[in-house]
């Protein structure tokens, strides 16, 4: 259906970008990669070359702006989204925007608001566990009422390594920003306080970083959630949920796929990093965000829901440096979605 | 890359071509649906309304013909396979073919030769479970040599029911033929031959099928394979696979999910029937199908393999009903192929 | 080895008693049963015609006193617990007492000053999952240090119902308590401080019960424990722990036995009590536990053990109560046990 | 119950007859270990001094007359098995009788004739697989009707290793005759007829041991078992037994106890031996059978399974050597026992 191939720009091509240039140019229907930027002049040509047909852009709000391209991919650091956003909004381009939406609440709450002024959704946020089968297959089951109301969620949020750049506090912010993410999609409610314990830390870890973490997660409703997050695991990339409800449980991420036997030992591989365990949710996040771009629509989380993340994120440093629960503050979504 | 897209015709509208249609329409990159035939007019008019843009063309031979398609799908009934292939040779038009090739072995013979003949690899045989990422980390494994050389297989294959109409041959010929060809590609050998065992039928299937059975396969190098094939389970749709080497063992088809606990069992679904366990399997294939037809090559299951089932088939038919192993017959792959 | 045979008296024969004397009288080597003690007459009577040459013995201190009895079972309800510990501490008799030692932190310290005094070890306390298998291999890898360090400590215990009578406190109290001598005996540690969430409870139990809880212990050495208690969980019975230090993960008690495929699902039973989950730990138990008798030792969880466990759930308690974090208090075990 | 203790003499104490004189002394209830005997002097005095109070008697038939020994325990090499058992029917014992019943088909009816002709059951075989929980758990569910009839069965049966005089003969009587066993008890049916099927050897074995081998039972009601037997797999010991029944499915022996997670794996201990996979259920059935003894019963595999054990073996060898399905030569049942 050549006339109507959505056409796509991607800002930034580190890993993720680059991954999702890869995605959209062979992977995706109903969408053609026409315009790359990045500031690394040597990556952002070569990628542009192997990919044929794909014109570079230095300046990325230029490509914002180009009559040539229809949405846009922003997977550039954190630190740029907020501009190249409010850029989308203006010239009124379909987003999918790398989490974090911003830096910080108050930024990422400006966003939300622009948004709103401008009166179209045009913001996709990148969570993408909600695309993950196994994580669909779970809400839809949680949803559906046949295990009664859901009571709580155990999650486990595992990394082989991280770079030693990785402190304390970008624990919170980029990993158990994911499980803010999930607890508030399938409970279906804000999270009200949180408590960031820090134990002992393992010795795989620089002086002074705070690994692993284990948080509560305490739902305005009542539920609770806990999330281990252990970035220094050494075995590998590793995701779980159990949601327990009033009628039973249900556990995904266990990661059976090829069950060997060798030398004394029975079991299987734990993937070095995420792009293994969830491959698949990017490729379905994108062909859905593709589709719902080509309509005017989105098909995911909203810029709400980085705005919450963000506000969750937040109270969770505080807690993690304080040592104490701390409250979530958030403006009401009625005062600002109206 | 609208120019390059490669445009398909897809002949037979069934349960088989009504997903290839939509996946190609959907979630194939670089590839345009652009005509269906069936003799079903009302189901091929309403799939092509469904598929803007898509072109009703009667005659499945004139399909293959058209200059507006570059490349065939053929989902048409078996019996239809051995002259709309020829005709895809002769206009030189690259095929998946859904399995069987043919209907028996001579013809799918003639097909192997016809495509040499023709001096370009044309055809691709649609055994899609050489792309389900299960059975594509089997093979390497077992190809890497980490367990040393593959000494036995054993594989399970059961339905949750059939139609009345499948009978006992039909199990032969339309299920065994699945686990023919993973047992030639996992082995990398020709079956040399065939036990297929009728043990004493279950109740719940109609008076004079053989179901379940039990198959052997001895490979012409030694190793050996059995098959449990059973397309009248009850539970749901299940293939299993493991390989037993001399270094260890490799088991796939394990299903686990969504781990639920409910009212005195933990546990998860089984599927009702294929198109959840090999969804995948089929997007890939086709995804790679394109790929690799766009540059005028097939990437996958070839004619001779088509040929190789066929002549298993037919000795697996003949043990069936005599009740003892039975040669398979075939003839030289360097005397056709050079 | 007829003239070494322990002669074992058992005082309660409720569901405990009763299937210890059961235990004691077929399973056990080197004992036994003699003497049985229990308000019920009915219920005593009965058990002891059923198991040829036992005596009722009314007054369970008598029973205690008896020259042809070597060694005690205390099976009976907790608060008379400690006036019958004494006697056996008075008497030089071994006892194996069902937790708890007795129902509050000051009389469980008496009990345990009471030991010391008498100068041997008597007393053991009924804290059966160090003798399960499981639990036992979890305890021998952490321990083997291969793993590093251990960090973190998931559990989850779940029972099908309770009866009405279980009020919110007993589920710190029987069942919390459980996991409360894991933890410290896993990490060979104190519980520093506990905090006891009360999540919305489930609909399915009485009011005012407030269940799940889900607790979080620090421990003395820095490292954290979680536990859920879900005691209404309706589907069955579960316990599991999940212990991760620095280097992998292990987890236990995932209860995977016969694996069934039937109607859509996979999967198996999951016990409706704890007889079927911890059956062997209790027949390993008191083997053990009389093979330490007969050498006037003990070999299991001492009165110490019994004393903290009711320190930490004094203070979950009243953690559950007033909704925030409570320290243990103690005594220092030098202070007792010099 | 010191004065029906039973007093237990047995006979060989090498690995099996060892480890049997350990349970019956410290894990037995109600029997004592009296005498033992073995042409090892060396090793059997260091077994009696070791268990106090056990007499050394050189000759095993003086054991088994002797007056002092109510019941015995035959674990000498199976060439010894028909002059023993003759002499405990002769002198009234009740015997446990480690497998094989006898060398062969024709000496195994000799001793069901004479147990016959005796007119008491005191003949127990050691097939220990019908006494462990997971096998029983199975037996159970079949036997339930829950599943329908049993149409198939499919077993894996394989050691880490055995020592290089172990030939392909003895896979068959010493390994494959469990499964012959299992079988039989499972279906409740004699096995008609048996292929042994020899594939290409691993590499990693002798010359001209045929291992691994697959064996394929054609059961008297039309029902069909397949074994594979390796004896030399490298990875550990591994029993796993699958039935497939009409209406579902069930499988033991997958082994899950503890599951680690570490470097780049998941999974969890095959074990080296038997010893961890049967333990218990020997302990089962010797606690079962001195219970049974006791009065002068008996409570598992009867000379007649072993027979029939030895009839299916002798045929399996024959299958082996002739490469062939061989059918099995039994007398009828009716014929010798009434």
């Amino acid at each position: 259906m050549t006339q109507q191939d959505l056409r796509i720009g991607i800002i930034g091509v580190g890993m993720m970008g680059a991954d999702h240039a890869e995605r959209v140019a062979r992977r995706t229907s109903g969408a053609r990669l026409v315009a790359v930027s990045d500031p690394d002049v040597a990556r952002v040509t070569a990628l542009a070359t192997a990919l044929d047909g794909v014109r570079v852009i230095d300046d990325p709000l230029q490509l914002i702006a180009d009559a040539g391209v229809d949405a846009v991919i922003i997977a550039s650091p954190g630190f740029a989204h907020a501009e190249q956003l409010m850029a989308c909004l203006e010239h009124g381009k379909p987003v999918l925007c790398e989490k974090p939406l911003t830096m910080d609440t108050e930024s990422s709450l400006r966003v939300v608001e622009a948004e709103q002024k401008a009166g179209r959704s045009l913001i996709q946020v990148g969570f993408m566990r909600r695309f993950d089968p196994e994580y669909a297959a779970l809400k839809q089951l949680l949803d559906s009422g046949d295990l009664g109301r859901t009571l709580l969620l155990h999650n486990v949020h595992r990394n082989k390594t991280v770079p030693e750049t990785f402190r304390s506090e970008m624990i919170v912010r980029d990993s158990l920003v994911h499980e803010v993410d999930v607890a508030r999609w399938l409970f279906g409610d804000e999270i009200a306080r949180i408590t960031v314990h820090a134990p002992k830390p393992t010795s795989l870890v620089g002086d002074g970083v705070l690994d692993p973490q284990f948080a509560v997660f305490e739902m305005a409703g009542g539920a609770i959630a806990d999330v281990e997050v252990f970035v220094n695991f050494q075995v590998g990339y590793e995701v779980r949920c159990e949601a327990v409800a009033e009628k039973g449980s249900a556990t995904i991420g266990l990661g059976v796929d090829v069950l060997t036997k060798r030398a004394g030992h029975w079991g299987g591989a734990v993937p070095d990093d995420f792009r293994v365990r969830f491959g698949l949710a990017y490729d379905i996040e994108v062909q859905r965000w593709v589709n719902a771009a080509a309509k005017g629509e989105i098909d995911g989380p909203t810029a709400w829901d980085g705005y919450a993340a963000a506000a969750v994120c937040t109270a969770g440093v505080q807690s993690l440096q304080e040592g104490r629960p701390v409250e979530v503050e958030m403006v009401r979504r009625s005062e600002v979605l109206g």
